[in-house]
Parts: structure tokens; C-alpha cells; sequence
């Protein structure tokens, strides 16, 4: 099965000169989901894995998915303001401006191993950013893991300190 | 096993006088998630669905889970301009001011089966919103799916409709 075929190119989106990778038609199709878990599964194995962590919103899609199939607890990082209780904040530069991120600080209990989870991998920053979440609760990432990589915006330089997989590379 | 004791109750968040059901403690569990999912299923004994909706974006934690059990395709609704292709869009009210949510318009085809999900029933605009964002694809509804019902919003009352079902009520 060629994931690829399952990825929709959309051009100029979200702005112009950018084509964007829409995975709907892959998480509608029963059969490549359970391949794409199967796949990531697969880079995973004799891993021990405490919780996936999967970032807001799209990375929740797999997450919950390689959770259940780790026998693993899932942790979302979500944008400022919409984890209730209390969180630890990571705050990381873009082209303009910043964002931030947060994680509840009971998330992970110190010394559990975790698989980080994201659908994409670009520039990194946000993938770095919850790196950072991770080992201020005192998690250790055993993997940083993405359906697909923009491999052109070097986003693995960024996070060099981890163990990066990816199924999907776009050069 | 009690589901409720896995749901943390947080004063005064979103804002004051709000209850927050935190549902974080439930989704880092690996046991009350398999025990969640197996109670979504038990309700869906008999039913053929070919498509799973979650709604933007914490109902996407247990559509994808319930979708690979139901062997169906998993579709997010999402917030105005995240979804990167053609929608039907659905406006709907709120306590002050209107909120829109979307669908892509080839995410269900005429006549499929559909189960929609999210995590909390409160005032049901929108679970009616996506209900309506179903129909306009062509999909007919078989249940809509909640973990969390706030009952004294009445949002079932909205339904009325559908079959709707929730594991957790709170009166």
C-alpha cells in the first residue's frame, strides 16, 4: 500500500506557495489506518512506551490509536487556555511572533518513558517545544514520531537530541 | 470500574461558576480507556457504521478509537478554516454571538451510516450543527455519542431527533 496515494495535496493552503498535505482521505479509509498503525508500530518494536504525547489537534488523531496499541496512557499538549488544570508552558518563536504550548504538569510521572506523536514534522519548533513539556514533567522521549516530514524545512535538525521516525518524507 | 472517579471536576474554568469535567485522568489510563471504549461499543451492539465524526477537537480522542473497533473511516469536523479542502459549512448560536464549524464535502457519501462522537453533551448546538453538516453530505445519522452529559443543559432536548446516548451523566 502506498500511504502517499492516501495524502492529498492542496495547493495554496493555508497561504499561497504552500502545498499543503491533507491526510483526511487517509483517516477516512479503514484499511490505511490500520496500515499506518501497523507501520508505526512496527518502528516501535520491543519499545517500552509509559504514554503517547500527541499535540494539538491533529496529532490526536494517531495518538490515541498507538496508545491503545502500547497499552499506554495518552497525553495531549494543547494550545494556551484549554488544559483546565494546572499546566506547564513552553513558549517557542514562528516566522512572526510566537506560540505557546502547554501540558498539565501531572501528565507524566518522572522517569516514564514517552513517545512523542505529531502529524507532520516542518520546522520542528513545536515538536521541540513539547520535547521540553515532556522532560519538565520528568519524562523521558524514547521517539519523536510523524506520518509525514516536509524533509525540505529540516525540521529533524532541530529536534538532533531525539530519536525522529517518520512514514512519509516529501522532499 | 467507577468512570466518574477518573473525571476531574475543576471549579470555575472555562469561567466562574463552571464545573469543568476534566476528562485528562480518564485518557492517561490505559485500563478506563479500553473500559470506556468497550461501553461506547456495547451501545452500538448490531449497528453498521461506515463513518466515524469527532468533533474539533476533543472528541477526536475516542472517534478514532471508536472508528478502527466499528472497522469505519474516522471524518473531524473542525473549526472555520482548518479543514484544507472544499466544506459545507453550519452556523449556529451561542449564548452571545454565532460559531461555525465544517466539514469536508466529500468526507461522507450518500447514505452511509454514521456514528458522530464528542466528548461532552452540554447545550447541544453543536452536536445539532454537525448533525446538520451529516445531512447536508448525504449521511444518515445512526447515534450521536457522548462520554460526558451535562443534564441539566438539556442539549438532549435539541437531539431529539437522533438516538443519543452518554456513558456519564451529571444532573
Amino acid at each position: 500500500m502506498d500511504l502517499k496515494e492516501y495524502i492529498r495535496e492542496v495547493k495554496d493552503f493555508p497561504k499561497k506557495g504552500i502545498s499543503y498535505k491533507d491526510i483526511t482521505p487517509l483517516l477516512q479509509d479503514p484499511e490505511a489506518m490500520k496500515y499506518t498503525v501497523n507501520l508505526f508500530m512496527a518502528g516501535l518494536k520491543g519499545k517500552k512506551i509509559d504514554k503517547v504525547v500527541g499535540i494539538e489537534s491533529r496529532g490526536f488523531f494517531f495518538a490515541t490509536l498507538l496508545a491503545e496499541r502500547l497499552d499506554a496512557g495518552f497525553i495531549p499538549v494543547r494550545k494556551p487556555g484549554k488544559l483546565p488544570y494546572i499546566t506547564h508552558k513552553e513558549t517557542y518563536e514562528l516566522e512572526y511572533g510566537t506560540d505557546t504550548l502547554e501540558i498539565h504538569e501531572d501528565a507524566i510521572k518522572k522517569g516514564e518513558k514517552v513517545l512523542l506523536h505529531d502529524d507532520v514534522l516542518a520546522t520542528g519548533g513545536t515538536a521541540l517545544a513539547t520535547c521540553k513539556l515532556i522532560e519538565k514533567c520528568g519524562g523521558e522521549i524514547v521517539q519523536c514520531n510523524f506520518l509525514v516530514e516536509l524533509g525540505f524545512l529540516k525540521g529533524r535538525e532541530k529536534l538532533k537530541n531525539y530519536e525522529v521516525k517518520s512514514l512519509l518524507d516529501y522532499l
